[in-house]
């Protein structure tokens, strides 16, 4: 078993890094608390015997050898980047909880014929650089490097000259490493194995997502001196659309989700009626099929409540990926790991995504997830216990090592 | 008659300060640029012979002396500052134009029993400090200073130390001046005028104005994994409201109008359901009455809107005046010029608030207003000609210079 007390002395050391403004943390991508975090988990890793790799996307490799110079190695990681006002261990738990296992290995001495890597991939959240695990997608050969850097963060920084300012881009190729499996620890983010008293959730599949990000434009106008029947209001016919969009959610649910969190209002000034709205539509489901069919209702709903208004509207998809199946070995192997540690546990679809979902695309992947207080997460209020922490890394322990050793 | 190619050169070379992203300007209250145009203004003010007066609140007063030592001054004015993205016009005509008629008086050699003062109001567009005609409204006693400089923009940075901080912060005690009249020619930012074909405005009433600011308050949390049954969605619920803003509005059309021209959704990060959303509500009418009801109908439709999606909902009125009559000597004055002038002309009851609504409060007071094109403003588009501009500042000076013989 792994040490859970280590564990989470280390969770709560790194979520001094970047704290945020309500016990949660502020460690968005490329930010200097975001360097501050990697160099603490680059000094831990070598601690614990690791060499680490980097590559040209600030992807962190830290790899324990194995017995045979043959063998690919296991990889288990997720990534470090939080939300504006994210959790402190959405994402934190799958790096630190591949370390675990690096630290628990070196303690009971244990020699693995597979070399073990944890990774820490750069930009999961999608928060300061749309779309979400934008690393983990150029190293699956989603996106290309090149388009990869040229996203832009609100401010107009590039991601690419971002990730050099920080001081953590390498030099080794995006991609080039091959991987015998991939195994992620996260916490599940919803509310379903706390409701069912269950510790472990065994990932068989993601939904897949649709990030649609929507312009809507009228005229910028005099809020008290404009006659209603003049208005071209971008903001009403933003909240039309809002409203549309919970519907259309709603009429799949429960296989369907569907929310705006990002929404810019121009010029944004009291007694000027709103000239510009761009608001980012996240849809999910498990069935592409249902993903389409949302996305094609946001196109045609959305264009004739504009057209009815004298408004302009455009679509342009920023992020998403279809539904994932894990591979069916590696669940298997987290699903035994459960069971022989006797933890109670049952099969769960992702309603995040993660690096998981993209690296799944070019190696044997499977997911372990944990428990969290109301399913809450993207909140600094995110909670978890020492206990479902150290379950989760005691499935992926067994899981990973059992997994070298073949 | 006044020089209109004078004028017209002043307007364009008080636009070149704060320039816009789109022909129009930026030159909002006590930046850089608010400092700039003022220090323009003041050396124009000196080559006509006027001494300059600097309030506590920044306001400032030319003066050309009368010739009666005991004749209060007619005061003539405007505001230098403008919207984020706001026109060349908006406030600053009314400034410029007071200005004019100085320089007509001395190019014609012509005394004035009053003395002529012409203002630069602080504060009037309000996006950066709400309220709207903030240091008017000082110098009427609506407001005290010591409240309005506690008042805060979108950084934190209070209205006292910026005033400070740009150098025109005066000794002078506000609201000392008493005033024979107050004459303010605005451009409509309304299609009325233009629609009918008419030169000259003359305001006999202001609509009434209410700024409520509303916080709903939900719960940040995942877009992917929270589902649809648990969310706390703020984002959606302001889509209520703001549907609800436009159906109150139309319930009084044509004698009300409301929108939310503010909105901030926290913490706008795309896969986070919005757990608040701050936007201020804006609701105008002539009747104080239909105001009144639109704001109960506001809190009541708003709480239950909340309430049945498990928001928090609160309301903060954070500006507004009653509807204004205008002097009717004044008033009459203007028409009276207009009349002898040859202008076409109608009453008119002016859609937006302007700094003459707050000192009607404590002297006679009347508007003058020509059209502007498609009766747009608050945008950077607004347009206005030559011969517009000319047309209003000569009905200004000749209603001016009758109040200051009498
Ligand atoms: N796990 C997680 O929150 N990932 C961010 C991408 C997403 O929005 O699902
Ligand atoms: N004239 C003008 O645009 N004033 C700003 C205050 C208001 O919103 O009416």
């Amino acid at each position: 078993k792994i040490n859970g007390e280590r564990l989470w002395e280390s969770l709560m050391e790194m979520a001094r890094i970047g704290p945020g403004v309500a016990g949660g943390n502020n460690r968005q991508t490329l930010t200097d608390e975001d360097a501050e975090g990697r160099a603490l988990f680059q000094s831990w890793c070598e601690q614990a015997g690791c060499a680490m790799g980097l590559d040209q996307m600030g992807n962190m490799f830290a790899m324990r050898q194995g017995t045979d110079p043959d063998a690919l190695p296991v990889y288990v990681g997720s990534h470090l980047d939080t939300q504006p006002t994210g959790g402190k261990y959405d994402g934190v738990l799958g790096v630190l909880g591949g370390l675990e296992i690096i630290r628990s290995l070196n303690d009971l001495g244990i020699k693995t014929r597979h070399p073990i890597v944890v990774t820490n991939w750069t930009n999961e959240e999608g928060t300061r650089y749309a779309p979400a695990m934008l690393s983990s997608g150029v190293f699956a050969g989603v996106h290309t490097q090149d388009w990869a850097y040229e996203r832009e963060d609100a401010k107009g920084l590039k991601f690419g000259s971002e990730l050099e300012r920080i001081g953590w881009k390498g030099e080794e190729e995006v991609g080039a490493r091959k991987m015998h499996a991939f195994f992620e620890l996260h916490i599940e983010q919803g509310p379903i194995l706390e409701a069912e008293g269950k510790q472990i959730g065994v990932v068989t599949h993601g939904q897949g997502l649709s990030w649609t990000q929507v312009t809507i434009t009228g005229k910028d106008s005099h809020t008290g001196s404009t006659p209603m029947p003049m208005r071209k209001n971008a903001g009403l016919g933003m909240a039309r659309v809002l409203e549309l969009v919970d519907e259309i959610a709603w009429s799949h649910a429960p296989h369907a989700v569907g929310a705006a969190g990002h929404i810019d209002v121009y010029p944004n000034s009291r007694n000027v009626i709103p000239g510009k709205v761009v608001f980012t539509v996240d849809f999910r489901s498990p069935e592409l099929a249902v993903i389409e069919d949302m996305e094609n209702r946001l196109k045609a709903g959305g264009s004739e409540i504009c057209k009815d208004m004298g408004l302009e509207i455009a679509f342009e998809k920023v992020g998403g990926f279809d539904p994932v199946k894990f591979d069916e070995d590696c669940v298997a192997a987290v699903r035994g790991a459960a069971e022989r540690l006797g933890y109670s546990h049952r099969d769960l679809i992702s309603g995040a995504g993660h690096d998981a979902c993209w690296i799944n695309k070019v190696a044997p992947t499977a997911m372990v997830m944990c428990p969290c207080v109301d399913g809450l997460s993207h909140n600094e209020a995110e909670e978890i216990s020492p206990e479902w922490a150290a379950a989760g890394a005691n499935v992926l322990f067994h899981a990973v090592v059992e997994t070298a050793q073949i």
